[in-house]
Order: structure tokens, then C-alpha cells, then sequence
């Protein structure tokens, strides 16, 4: 079974360049799954940001909904790097898909994998408790989402201003 | 004096599954100390989903305010899990208590316990500076009943994805 | 070089109070660099209630904007504790001062004092994506700045429910 790694952590905690160097250092080449729909400029802006930091070393694939199928296809060679959770369930939520049948299905595809797989996410439960119900939801979905894929991975960290934090450890060297 | 430990995180981190678990590691057997009141639906629906996971080898105690006496007249046998602080927090406020000499109270409670005690809290002082003056209150409140407890807990852990990070530890082996 | 420490965390999560007990475990004496201003009377007695708990061993010098400037001109002696890069950061976005250049500055002289640096920064990015676009911004900024901070600084601790815990260690024994 590949080595399987979630890094989590608040919005702009350096989670994405952590998970990148990590991607990198087995092969020197990776693949970047994206799952970011760009929506409005402001959400490209953030993209083409994410974008410009990556090199040459990096084969990017598209998977805003079917992300265990764009792991199953990319899998037996360079580590792969999903970047985010977050965005993947939103995308899920705001399209009416099962979102719990379908983190399910990404939970055996992980465990499945021969390649490394570095999967980003967010923490977003950390504040004060949303007056929008909407947010609550989202809220309480992302949680379930990341102690679910936690409980598949081999080892999760939580990443706070660019470091690590060990989580879980069972086979990556953090 | 008893073991004392207080597990701390974000919404939807799991905590409360986690409290769980300490709690029936002793004698098999548990106490469940509500501090949960039931205003509306959502909030009904949240508490009955809580409850489907815990099993007859729990007793349920409900405490909406008085939680110091609810330890003090459940002590001397299994483990008791107090579930949880933020929203006892939230019952003395909205109820005009005196929410810092309660608090204070519990600390000399917890103190001389002979059973062990595992009480879950929320951390709620993650996000940006709320635009809400009582959110504001509320998040400065929450701030300090988690440093008091802490203070008086032999252990302490912050959980994140369903897993505990130690954030102090004296007499619980996390 | 001097010892550097960065003490992040969520609102009300002691690191202040941790910041002010490593201050002075070296000469007994602290030189406090405040970079609040008061524009309420919420945040008056905020920096009042911070100023109280602080006793004659501490000397406090003003630096709303010029935190860099306020770090060479007391080099030398006392350890320096820096109360917080936060507000700091939105004194200088309010007045439409370039945060990323002064932040590049205060890396710059962070990395030649003599005397230690401990500074007091807020994690703001564990909620839910703020509705108000301006939030959005300020919490973009202020992890870039904690990053940014983070990677000059020996050492960087997560302050939760008043403790520390260890992110990134090299010279700071905590």
C-alpha cells in the first residue's frame, strides 16, 4: 500500500507549499489534482497564485468532482497532491451529490493506492459557532470529512504558519 | 485524587467520540454528564446523534448548570464525561450567571474528585474578530473557562481529525 | 544571534501570559513593545486588563507602525516581548502602509538582534470562509505574516487553553 499523508490547518497556514515539497521528495516530479473551480475572479486569483509556485515538475490534472477516479488513473507512478478537501466537498454540497457516499468511495480508493497520495484540507471548525445555517452545515460536513479520510491515512499532520505538527504517524517521516 | 483530563478542539473534531472511548477504558462503564439543552431542532437533532453512539454501558446525567454538583453526587465509581463546557458556558451566560465563580467552583470540584473526569470543550477563538459584540464576549469567556480548567486538569489534549495532540500531560497516557 | 520565539494562537488562548513568563526568565526584567492602539473603549480596557497583570519589571515602549525600528532602538539588553504582530499588521492595512515590505524588514532585523525576541501573533484562519471580503483579505495578510515570521524565528509554539506546544524548535526550550 503507498504511503497516504493529510495535512490540515486554517486557511493560509501554509498547508499547499508544505504538501508540494512533500510530493516532491520521492521522485522529483509529482501530480497536482486540482479540485478549485474558479467561480469569480478572486477564486482565479488564488488559483493562478497556487499555479505560478509550481514548476515544471508538475503534471496537473482537473478533478473537481470525481476525485477518487483522477487518484485510480493516476496511480503506479510520481506521488500525487490533492489540493483541497475542502474545495472537492464544496463543489459536492453546492451540486447536490452525496458527499458522505462519495468521501466512502475515497476512503477505499486510498486504501487501495501504490503511489503516494498527499491530501490537503481545512480546518474551518475553529471559530466562533456560524449564524448562517448554510455555514453550520458546511462546517459540520468538512469536520466528518477530515476525521474520515484522518482515519484512512497513515499519517496526518496539522500544518500552523508553514510547520508541522505530527497528528498520526505510521509511515511518513514528518 | 483522580485523573482529570480535558480535551479540547474545533467543532466537528472529534471530541465527544473521543471522550468516549477514555472514558470507558477503566471499568467498561461510564457517566455522561450532559450540559446540552435542547432549544430548537437543530439542536435536538445534534444531541440525539450524540446519544445513538453511546451504548447501556453509559449512564446519563443531565447538568445544563449545575455541573460541579452533578461531579461531586457522581463520584466515588465509574468515569464521568462532561459534554460539554462551552455549552455549560453558554447556559450561564444566557441565563445572567455568574459564569467566573461558577467556573471557579469547578475548579475545586474537579480538584478533589476520586474518579476520574474527561471533559470536553470547544475551541472557538480560531477565526477572524467576530463583528458581533456578545460573539466577541462569548469568544473571550470561552478563552478563559478553557485556561482555568485546563490549569486544574492533569492532562490536556487538543483534537484534531478524530486524534489527540498533547498539549499537557500528567497523569494521562495519551 | 538572540533567541527568537513566535507565540501564535487563537483569541483568548493565554499566549500572552506564556510570552510574558519567557520574557522574563532570563534577567527578570522585560522590555514590553506594544503595538495596540486604543479606537474603542472595548479595546481600552482590553489593553488595560493586559497592562495590569504586567508588574515594575516591565519597561513599555509604543510601536503602532515602526516595530522594527522599535526593536533595534532597544537592543542590547533585556529580552523584548512583541504584544502582537496582529494588530500591528492591521494598523499598517488601515493606513494603507506596504505590510509586505515592513514585514520583510522585520525579518531582516529580527535575524540580527542580540538581545531575545519574543513575539505574539493570533491564528485567524481556523473558521469558516468570512462572508466580507475584507476579512478575507486581513486573513490572507495575516498568515502570510505569521509564515513569513515563523520561518525567521528559532522557534514557534502553538499556545492552547494557555500551554505550548512545540511547532518548530531550535533554540527555545520549551
Amino acid at each position: 500500500m503507498g504511503q497516504s499523508l493529510l495535512i490540515t490547518g486554517g486557511a493560509r497556514s501554509g498547508k499547499s507549499a508544505l504538501a508540494e515539497s512533500y510530493a516532491l521528495e520521492t521522485t522529483g516530479k509529482a501530480i497536482y489534482i486540482a479540485t478549485a473551480q474558479a467561480h469569480d475572479a478572486e477564486m482565479e486569483a488564488r488559483i493562478a497564485e497556487h499555479q505560478k509556485r509550481r514548476g515544471p515538475e508538475w503534471t496537473t490534472v482537473q478533478a473537481p468532482f470525481d476525485l477518487a477516479d483522477a487518484l485510480v488513473q493516476s496511480d503506479g507512478g510520481d506521488p500525487r497532491m490533492v489540493d483541497c478537501l475542502t474545495l472537492w466537498l464544496t463543489n459536492l454540497m453546492l451540486s447536490d451529490a452525496d458527499w458522505r457516499a462519495q468521501t466512502e468511495t475515497l476512503v477505499h480508493t486510498i486504501a487501495t493506492q501504490t503511489a503516494p497520495v498527499i491530501l490537503v484540507t481545512n480546518e474551518v471548525g475553529g471559530g466562533i459557532v456560524p449564524e448562517n445555517k448554510l455555514a453550520r452545515d458546511f462546517r459540520d460536513a468538512a469536520g466528518w470529512v477530515n476525521q474520515t479520510i484522518a482515519r484512512t491515512c497513515g499519517s496526518v499532520v496539522l500544518c500552523v504558519a508553514g510547520y508541522p505538527m505530527k497528528v498520526k504517524s505510521n509511515d511518513h517521516p514528518v
